[in-house]
């Protein structure tokens, strides 16, 4: 299976659109936020003044390096979304024909649900970080591209709702609560960071 | 130039990780529209229920023939919003020696402007309507893909809020009063709609 970066912007689409489960939301959620990421990179490149003050240079070059790596790793999560939900339907095919087997499968079937929640909640986290770094790069960025880090700022919001969206769904099937209840609590606490960071 | 349509999504990051002011937000919300409409044409394959109902099929029918024609006309207009903005810099080079160059030359300028509004304001029309059918696609699809389509609908959602500032930014330029203010009535109306359908 080719990685979705190497995927032409067409392959992509016609992936998505197709019958198949995957690639689904979560997928689409963590390269849409590799597209926010990558506009507000751009935007770290253009100083706000034309005489370019130290301070505003060494605030954008600070948020470059903190944007920096979350552009591939949503790009690694994009992958690993897919790989969660097939390892996730893989574990409810394997055989139940005997006791040994049905507490295998349940095992199996659990640790699998569990990474279909830890890869989106590392969506929302790379996502969180980068609107983060967004509100650097909106306060010392250039104004003349004040609408690109508007679509970076509304792409990443969306990206992390829409993970955070796949988090509960895939926890309701988790039977460890305190995973459960610690995942929630970190789910919520990174909702509630971005809309402080919208309503600003 | 190739389409975006052709890059892989790895060139597609670069170019908007890039300096260059093209391609920017616009370009990037019609693409993320262009997602988002891919992820409703997935759940219009999926059935809501297992016996299949006539009407939940006929529904999702009509729903997937209304978003097949929106997601490759979102990658034209993500192309065009590129080739507009590219029309107004090369507007702005028009020489300015004479009176007949400058009028030429303003002209020129104004017209790109107008075409750098009427592009994101094609993509608001297409997200739009992506969000109303990703209405009936959230009704009659199957519920296992509900996660899927709220992806979907936030993805458009931010397309068309991120279009619609790129109309509104670009609208400034402009001086045909009569223009302007068709375009912000249409655009405001068109937010409205969105806002409807999100609250339901």
């Amino acid at each position: 299976m080719k990685r979705f970066e190497e995927l032409t912007v067409s392959q992509l689409l016609a992936a998505l659109a197709s019958p198949d489960p995957t690639p689904g939301g979560g997928t689409a959620a963590a390269i849409a936020g590799a597209m926010g990421t990558s506009l507000l990179l751009m935007v770290t490149g253009l100083a706000k003044s034309r005489n370019n003050l130290d301070a505003e240079k060494a605030a954008l070059a600070t948020a470059r390096a903190a944007l920096e790596p979350l552009s591939p790793a949503l790009m690694t999560l994009a992958d690993a979304d897919t790989q969660a939900f097939n390892d996730v339907m893989a574990a409810y095919r394997l055989p139940k024909a005997t006791d040994d087997d049905k507490a295998a499968r349940t095992r199996a079937i659990q640790a699998a649900l569990r990474g279909e929640t830890e890869v989106p909640l590392e969506t929302v986290r790379a996502c969180v970080e980068a609107i983060a770094q967004g509100r650097v790069v909106a306060d010392y960025g250039n104004q003349s591209a004040a609408s690109d880090v508007g679509v970076a700022l509304g792409l990443l919001k969306a990206a992390a709702e829409g993970a955070a969206a796949n988090v509960r769904i895939n926890l309701t099937g988790l039977k460890d609560e305190a995973f459960k209840s610690a995942t929630e609590s970190e789910t919520a606490r990174l909702l509630a960071a971005i809309a402080d960071q919208h309503s600003r």
